[in-house]
């Protein structure tokens, strides 16, 4: 069931291009987010913070679906639904600092709040389509 | 059920910032989509055309979300969950042309295909969150 992003997209994870990540609430309507976004070869990896609206959605219900637009060309872009194989805490601080230094520049994430527990998401690419 | 876009954020729609639209596929699973966007002072509109994806999802379900970020500054951004209460084909050829405008700044939508039927989809706002 998982597909491959294609290398030709791989580049969009290398720029400072938003992911739009939808994820379902309990109801099983949908919410949709900007969110910093990388790659790790395998699984398209999202951090947010332990009891945000995402977390408990991703908890709850695994189906999720990103969409990124080449901030170069918004004709270009990447949309992918899948599913979320994995919920981690583990490395999840060094995930964000790195995340951080990607779209800020900032090597220390600056926007943490007093006892956030940071925590990365792991999608497995199910359907991806493509345009441009 | 209805909430207003906060005026502060209507400005998102005059600029070319493009939402990314989420429907639900047949078993409820997300997909996202940058679209075009304007909004007529009540409702957010879309247009698609008739067999698409998207067109088949919001005749099925007409839960949708959508997200704008700011082109000028990417951590100011609107995110508004709601519902297609009119989906309609009236009007909807000028809407795209329209669109096209403001978008490629082009007044006559390049990318008709032969037989292609464009339809109008209007999302009453529900959920309204900001940032930035």
């Amino acid at each position: 069931m998982s597909e491959v992003i294609p290398e030709k997209y791989a580049d969009l994870f290398e720029k400072q291009a938003f992911g739009n990540l939808t994820t379902l609430m309990k109801d099983g309507s949908p919410q949709v987010t900007p969110v910093w976004v990388d790659f790790d070869g395998k699984h398209i990896r999202i951090n947010s913070a332990k009891g945000r609206v995402k977390d408990k959605n991703m908890r709850r219900d695994p189906r999720v679906a990103i969409a990124l637009q080449d901030p170069a060309n918004p004709y270009r872009y990447l949309e992918v639904r899948g599913r979320v194989v994995e919920i981690t805490e583990k490395d999840a601080d060094d995930h964000i600092n790195k995340l951080s230094q990607k779209y800020l520049g900032n090597p220390v994430y600056p926007f943490r709040q007093p006892g956030e527990v940071r925590v990365i998401y792991k999608i497995e690419p199910q359907k991806v389509s493509s345009m441009g």
